[in-house]
This record gives C-alpha cells, sequence and structure tokens, in this order.
C-alpha cells in the first residue's frame, strides 16, 4: 500500500490532470501547491494567479508516496464538501428525466474514481455512498477520475436503506443491478428519475438495499463469466440509463 | 512497480481465480503449483489430480511480488499460445454476425484484463495485438481478467495496419473509436463482421490504423469529459457490438 504523510482533513492530490481539474474548480480549497521546477512555465501560464512552491522529487515522494505517477505536481487541499440528499432531491425536483448512481459497499478507490469519471462522462446527477462503507476522497481516487472528481457531487448518507426511501418518496424508481436478474438494463424504462444500485463486485448488494428495489436487472453477458470489474460494470450501466437524456 | 524473479517463457499466476481458472483449462501447460498450508483442503477437494507444494508466505511472495493479493496460491506455467490471424479469419468464415477488438497501443497490464475480463463476457472473438506495443502475457494480466485470459483468444501480430488490411479482405467491417467522431457508437450497423479499434486513452489510434477505419464513432459523452477509462470504454464498445449476437 502507499505510504504517505497524511493528514487528517486534508488530501493530497497529484498527476497534472488531477491537479489542473482541482485548481480550475473554484468551491477546491486549496492549501499548498509543490512542484518541481520543469513544470514551473506551465503553472506560470496556466494559473497566474495562483501561490506555488518549487520542491524536490522526494518532497513530493514523500507526501504522496513513491509509487504515485505524481508527475511533479502535488497539491495540498481541503476534501470536497459532499452534498446532501435533500439537496440533490431539491435540485431534481423539476426534472423529468436524470439518474443517480448508488454504491453499496464499493471499496476500492480505483474502483470508485474510475466509476467517477464515467459519472462526469455519462451525466449522472450524484453518486450516492453510504458514509462508512465507502473510501474517503484521496489522491488515488482523483487520479482513477482524472480530475472529474470535482464536478460529480458525492452524497455521502449514514444509512443506505433509510436513503433509499428518501428517493423512493421523491419519485426515484429504484433499479438495482444483480446477476441473477431475469430482466436485462436495456429493459428499464428510461423515461424517468432512476436511481441505480451497484454492489461490491464479490457479494454484490446487501439484502437489506437489495429487497428495496424496484426492479433488478442484469448485464447481459456470457454465462461462463461471473461478474465484469465494477468500474466497467458502472461505465456500461450509466452508459445506458444516460440514453434516456 | 512489482519485483518478482521472473523467467523466460514463464508466467507466475497469483489469486484464487486466475489460479483455478488456468488449473481448469486443458490448454495450460502447468510447470509448478504453490500453496499455502491453509489452502491444501481446497486444492485437494477442487482439484484432486494435480501435484502441489505446501510453500511459505515469504517464497510465494518472492514469486509474485509483495504487493500482490495472491490469497496463498501462485502457479507457475507456460505463456498461453497465441492465436494466428489466419485461424481465427477462417473459424469466423461461415460467420455472420461476430466481433473482434483491435488495441492499438494499450499498454498497462491491468487494463488489458479488464478488457479481455469484458471480452469474455460479450463474447468477443478475440483481441488483436500488435506484438511489440501490447504487454505479455502476467500474473497482474490474469488477475485483472479474474481468469478469463484462460478462454479468449489473443492474436499477436507484427504490423496491425496489414492484419486490418487482411480482415478487411475476409470481410470485416473496420469500426474506429474516435472521440472527435461524428458518429456514435449505436448508429454502426451490427449485423456484420465487425473489427474494433481502440487507441490509448492518452493519444488514441495512430494514424496509419485510423486511416484503415471504414467507419469512425465515438462513445456520446459530456463534452467537459475528454476520455473514459480505456478499459471502461471498451467495455462499454464490446456490450453494445454484442447487442447484434
Amino acid at each position: 500500500m502507499e505510504q504517505t504523510n497524511q493528514v487528517k482533513g486534508q488530501v493530497v492530490l497529484y498527476g497534472r490532470h488531477a491537479v489542473f481539474s482541482a485548481l480550475k474548480n473554484p468551491k477546491r480549497q486549496i492549501l499548498r501547491l509543490l512542484i518541481l521546477k520543469e513544470n514551473e512555465a506551465e503553472i506560470k501560464k496556466t494559473f497566474p494567479r495562483i501561490d506555488y512552491q518549487i520542491a524536490q522529487k522526494k518532497d513530493i515522494e514523500k507526501l504522496v508516496g513513491a509509487n504515485a505517477v505524481h508527475q511533479g505536481f502535488a497539491l495540498v487541499t481541503k476534501p470536497l464538501s459532499s452534498m446532501f440528499l435533500e439537496d440533490l432531491i431539491d435540485e431534481m425536483r423539476d426534472v423529468q428525466k436524470c439518474h443517480v448512481l448508488i454504491l453499496d459497499q464499493v471499496t476500492d478507490p480505483q474502483n470508485v474514481g474510475a466509476i467517477i469519471r464515467s459519472a462526469a462522462a455519462f451525466n449522472t446527477a450524484a453518486i450516492i455512498v453510504q458514509d462508512k462503507n465507502a473510501p474517503l476522497e484521496s489522491g488515488a481516487m482523483a487520479k482513477a477520475s482524472a480530475g472529474t472528481i470535482e464536478f460529480v457531487p458525492i452524497v455521502r448518507v449514514t444509512n443506505l436503506a433509510r436513503a433509499i426511501e428518501t428517493l423512493k418518496k421523491a419519485g426515484f424508481w429504484i433499479v438495482g443491478m444483480d446477476g441473477y436478474a431475469k430482466q436485462k438494463i436495456d429493459q428499464v424504462d428510461k423515461n424517468a428519475k432512476l436511481a441505480v444500485i451497484m454492489g461490491s463486485e464479490g457479494s454484490g448488494m446487501r439484502r437489506l438495499v437489495e429487497e428495496s428495489c424496484d426492479i433488478k436487472v442484469r448485464l447481459p453477458m456470457d454465462e461462463k463469466v461471473e461478474s465484469l470489474n465494477v468500474s466497467v460494470a458502472a461505465g456500461i450501466v450509466l452508459y445506458e440509463v444516460s440514453k434516456n437524456l
């Protein structure tokens, strides 16, 4: 695992894409930007008003870990604020068609980052996760998201089953992804507000979550394959449901 | 990066899924199976006729690297034979509809592994790569494929542009994935033999390859997102073209 000097309430972003995207985000609270000398001209040109420190490779590695592909950029920031479920529902009140993604126990930051990237691509309104089972914002997650973590709202809830009930009352149709379901994803009526639930690769959705679904569907696939990588499966699902937008 | 004792002409597979899948593959030439004592009962029950050695954790780590999630299984094998393009074409001669995937400079073994997994799920007939730009079979790739590397034929060619010409002559329709294309993937006529080309995340297809396409299409996505993770994009594309099967 990465050995980094993590400080509570701080995130260290790294890599050109993730750092530049954060610097362009007015909501991102920046604490410190460290760059290698070779990146100075680029930073001066792209972000003329942003303060930076020239750092040595070893200083950046101390912050982000020796294996991280940092490309000479490290940005110490506050984590982004998460969105309240109520605010999401308010925002979607007058919308006829939209979709949100609920992740039940997807714990790998790389997978969550790749899923955020797909969510940004396919106009997913928000990603909802259970606070205690979801990874916190991190440099690895931001990197895997290719910087799109800056514009996909994340809603962190204490109780996922209760959040699903709230979504139902607000008119969302709850679609559970389940490899054993009879119906396929493309049979879902996309002319609606959809909340799609994806569980973990190994064990799927938890029972309480599964029982709250209005419909369960699967991705059609060859029976010799048990499941797809969770970020690939999420990408396909978001692609398919975004066809209604 | 992983520090392992690699021997030429040998691959060390690890992790329960990848190892079990390889042990079930009659074409896989097995050299040595190492397991932790705790896995002995499981191996005896599942593969009663296969020889194994009980190993220490450090022996397995020496083979697969300290960071690899090996779950107490390491299998030293010969790499799988790749398929000849001519044999693939022969096999598909009387088939009306099928698809193959051509990867142009996708170099990350994890991504290739995840793509193989999607190819297995969506009945892709084969994956074609340029020998010198594609990663060799490895434990990391097999693990990312969740063992599906055992049943997706890989065709390694010297010259990709020439292979594309051969496919064209054999009646394949060449579909290039290109973020700037006007048409979308779901506009491709799927009632055909398709060869879909995906380039690298950063730079896409090389020009010579791009010029050989019969049609170029894109995944529809929000303009604020430059691209998807290449394994996610490939998953969506294979899902979409498998709708013809």
